[in-house]
């Protein structure tokens, strides 16, 4: 599994940094990709990388504001005209579906594959035998949302050698111990608890869209391995961040470091920072969550878990 | 004045060509630049120009495929956040409306000038001093239109030589004469057409949206010093062009030719052709009308008076 940031920029696209968009590749995990948010030219940053379209699975927005969401329509019909078919299902705030349905009925496009728009709420979202996908509510004036996904852990692995010391050789009886909590064998009684390792902990992933920092969120991030936080703006300047309902560096950094999270990734960075700035920005977050990156266009971070 | 295209490609964005746009620029005309049709990222190619967003006076839509409209909410919210605040006009088949409204409302978009849509009919749609705009309906399924800008012809210089033969000595009766038809001068009198040279006659620009070939064509682009014509196809698949209600190179250089234009542009080329085809669709538009150019994209063209 690994995130890709598409745009990392705030409000309205500049050379460096498109508006916002990144995709959570989990190609081994499930075969697919979720993207989040998908402002203008999303489809366009797209041919840079190695995502498929075709195997964009879900897109979850976190918020209506333009920079976030104008690159939907034409994402979705560049799917459709290059071939791809299966089903895509869009998680947004209320007026996502009303956006789309425009958009489509306007420009007279008909696709070959089925679109599922779910106005979401707070809470549990979705739920399948790979993960949940959690959602909670942000503070940026309008409605704006974070979505968590939760892997489900993975049972350990069979202790061979202590199989093979108590004399059971490698057979049928492996898959059957993995399946069943008591198997009879050779008029013995085998315990699974007894021939498996520890839990394999599923990975969290929080995904913020643009937001206050708010003290409600730290439960819903708590021990993430990886939170994306918006920073549009620098350590000082939290009366411009309060005005614009946006996050300092500083307090992305310390809502990170409350939560107990593995790595914070900053995103949403404002124009006004270029280069140079771009250093402080980091430093300044990273004195106070150490384990901070801020993301470039096109960067790609491998998400692993820190537990 | 002089024309950019800002995307040449057909459908969906490529690496080379980006989904339509293009900018008539008349900075010298009349201080302002139009844009025709504006596909998704047409903000992201602007970036690239000296092209200033707050300098677009008019944006005219041929038609409403996605990949000619889906570029229009966000740049017109970007027009706005970097200080935009000249009136913006917005002309374009039915449904125009809608969609803007739709997107500026769901995104929570407040504008910081006035925006007016009209949405237009065959004929003509605008009208100042310095110009006409016609429009004409073309034939590609979905309601498409061709625009004609004609400049007014501008009166001719003053003939000074032959007022100082005939003794009259530069002053306020020279700007009494070109503005008069008639002027008493000296118990003389003058008439203005005696002394002012040939009219100088407007350029007549016309630029099509995506349509098939045909006829009726002719009369509304007659004698235009520019043809902009999609060319989707090669000159060979003329069954695919109608099928798909687009135009090969050969059809739209026979039109420039029967109507007598002085140049034409060729753009909305599909990405099924790349380097050496483009050489060849520009080989085959040239055989039948010499003067043909291919568009690429962020690719200038000024625009003289070829009469
Ligand atoms: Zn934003
Ligand atoms: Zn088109």
């Amino acid at each position: 599994m690994d995130i890709t940031f598409l745009g990392t920029g705030a409000g309205v696209p500049s050379k460096k940094r498109n508006v916002s968009s990144l995709a959570l590749q989990m190609l081994q995990e499930r075969g697919s990709t979720w993207l989040f948010d998908c402002g203008e030219a999303t489809q366009h940053q797209i041919l840079h990388t190695n995502i498929r379209p075709r195997k964009v699975e879900k897109i979850f927005i976190t918020h209506l504001h333009g920079d976030h969401i104008f690159g939907l329509p034409g994402f979705i019909s560049s799917r459709s005209f290059q071939g791809g078919d299966s089903p895509l299902t869009i998680y947004g705030p209320k007026g996502i579906q009303a956006f789309l349905e425009t958009a489509l009925a306007v420009s007279g496009t008909h696709l070959a594959y089925q679109v599922e728009v779910m106005e979401v709420e707070e809470g549990l979202l979705y739920e399948d035998d790979h993960c949940t996908v959690h959602c909670h509510k942000l503070d940026h004036g309008i409605t704006s949302y974070g979505y968590a996904i939760q892997e489900h852990d993975k049972p350990g692995e069979l202790l061979v050698d202590k199989l093979k010391e108590e004399g059971i050789e490698p057979g049928p009886i492996y898959q059957q111990i993995k399946e069943n909590p008591v198997v009879e064998y050779n008029g013995k009684k085998l315990y699974r608890e007894q021939f498996i390792g520890e839990n394999k902990a599923g990975r969290k992933i929080c995904i913020l869209g643009d937001t206050r920092s708010q003290e409600s969120t730290k439960d819903f991030i708590q021990d993430a391995d990886l939170l994306v936080h918006e920073a549009t703006f620098a350590k000082g300047e939290t009366e411009l961040a309060y005005s614009y309902y946006h996050s300092t560096t500083e307090q992305a950094a310390l809502l990170a470091k409350k939560a107990n999270v593995g790595m914070l990734i900053l995103t949403h960075i404002s124009s006004r920072y270029q280069d140079d700035d771009i250093d402080a920005l980091l430093q300044e977050a990273q004195s106070v969550f150490p384990n901070t990156k801020i993301a470039n266009d096109l960067s790609t971070f491998q998400i692993t878990n820190m537990r």
